[in-house]
């Protein structure tokens, strides 16, 4: 694979109906730019996909401002440096940080971390060691805080963010139930991420198998996807329980929003119920790499991926994201890593 | 008034279905008994009259156990005591405690505790000095946390818990918006409380109405009814919006529970929804009692109570409370107040 002489980026033609589709964007042509003071010129080795990109795309009032026709859409990125008008960074660093579905950018230094070159495969450091893998760390440390004996049910189990969670309240002594669609990804929940069971969402009688599988009830849900998995997972939901609101997945894409669950069984059984965002606590990245990456390293801390090739192929990612056909963390790969 | 010479007490006779009745209840004549070691016999002044009742009606899970037909139905009371076989108690003594819809009671001498004759009417140890308003405490406390700036809203703000509610709220700093059902309910928060402004739950818009009343959206709520009151306030919650969950009373009474809100916000918002139940913090009674009873006092918490004559009355109070047909604290006056 060869890098382009110029910088390729996909630019919002127009807000997206529905599934985001290739036809909702403009793949633009650039000469490659030069950095001005402070700023640093990187290629993009590889984009990560993940399913709030769909809510940027949207303009419904939300938490970060949304992509705008004519804008480059963003996303976090691993890259290499090469050029650099900044003392910290160096042609050939490897670089992770929030740039853009685009093969060149230009970037501020101090919206880049350096990643050690010899350590954890580099994508890993968009998954398991990046935005997922701390949305998992922060959201059981303040919210969902699982306890040795207790159970705790991961949706979305097989994906970035669930399969850590789920491996997190593992290791905080819980009974770990996932949730994922189909049997193959079920399968590798259970053998492969080690959790203690894994439901099958396209269950015909959800409620169930999920109370088949939490014979003690719930108490630590973590949520990613919402609608009827929600639903039966509420149900069982522990007096005292912890639901930690990640993300809805599967509504992202719905122009009109579903009615959710009567909140009655709050009151008495003393639920709670907190939504969260990886940014509001930037500290957070740096620690959960800490943490985490001996665990990459000794092979304790599990995990995969599903690549896409091509810039140009990343609203299908996106796409397959939300309807969850991807299994394990999405990534494009958009030129070649160095690492291999 | 005078005492009956027997014990007369409310009985389930079946579980209501919709609005508790008269004839859901037997009324029961037994021979006033005799405390045997650690008892003590009381006459019943006050009965309180809250919502929760109706759950102890119903054969719905919750986090206390149902009366059962043929039991003699719980509540709160303030009683004399007319015999003691407890060292702690002398004929005389008022006291407090959970014991029942009936005109006299045995009760455990740990279970009751004394109240200071000369001070607050005796009546308010069972609602701005008692079980109502410490729960107000306990949310405004452990997940309300209003602060100086903010807005809360407070549902059912005339109620014995919302009056409560909004006034922490208020000498916490924050603006206080109330919602009652009527204009005379209103204009009592308005006026009377200090609310610095109260919304009819019966307006034809709702939401534009709660809007004009929050122009800053909302940052704590305090939930005592649910239904399109809850879905209102929800869709106005600021970022980082705290939810206690305290109450649903507009569908206690309903065989089946409507769909609730949409979960979405939550996340985006990051906004906490937490039950809670009083009993659970058991020191949070008397913390409340010291706190409360010189603002009571000095008149600065303010506080309104609606009075229903004779115990056989206790079924259609509840009925009226349910409905929203009270205006303040419901009490069933069964037995001469010496205190006037």
């Amino acid at each position: 694979m060869s890098q382009t002489q110029t910088c390729l980026s996909l630019v919002l033609r127009h807000r997206p109906s529905g599934a985001p589709r290739r036809e909702d964007f403009d793949l633009r042509s650039d000469p490659i730019p030069t950095p001005g003071p402070g700023e640093v010129l990187t290629r993009t080795i590889w984009l990560s996909i993940d399913p709030y990109m769909r809510g940027r795309l949207s303009d419904r009032a939300s938490y970060a401002p949304s992509v705008q026709p004519g804008e480059v859409m963003t996303g976090e990125t691993v890259g290499e440096v090469l050029a650099s008008a900044d003392p910290g960074f160096a042609p050939g660093d490897i670089v992770v940080g929030a740039r853009g579905w685009q093969t060149h950018s230009l970037t501020p230094a101090d919206r880049l971390a350096k990643i050690e070159p010899h350590g954890p495969p580099l994508s890993h450091y968009l998954g398991v060691l990046g935005m997922p893998g701390t949305t998992a760390y922060s959201g059981m440390t303040d919210i969902g805080k699982p306890k040795a004996g207790e159970t705790a049910v991961i949706s979305a189990a097989s994906g970035a963010v669930g399969a850590v969670a789920g491996q997190l309240a593992k290791r905080a002594g819980a009974r770990v139930v996932g949730i994922a669609g189909g049997a193959e990804k079920c399968l590798f929940v259970q053998e492969e991420l080690g959790f203690d069971d894994c439901v099958d969402h396209r269950a015909l009688d959800l409620t169930a198998e999920l109370q088949a599988a939490c014979p003690n009830g719930i108490d630590v849900y973590f949520e990613n996807v919402g609608g009827r998995v929600q639903e039966a997972v509420f149900a069982l939901l522990n007096p005292f329980a912890r639901v930690v609101m990640c993300g809805m997945v599967s509504q992202y894409n719905a122009a009109e929003f579903p009615a959710g669950p009567n909140l009655g069984f709050v009151v008495g059984k003393r639920v709670l119920i907190q939504g969260m965002i990886v940014s509001d606590k930037p500290e957070r990245f740096a620690e959960w790499r800490a943490r985490a990456r001996p665990w990459v390293i000794d092979g304790s801390l599990r995990y995969r991926e599903d690549v896409t090739e091509g810039l140009e192929n990343a609203p299908e990612a996106l796409a397959d994201v939300l309807a969850g056909r991807n299994f394990g963390k999405k990534l494009v790969r958009v030129g070649p890593d160095p690492a291999g």
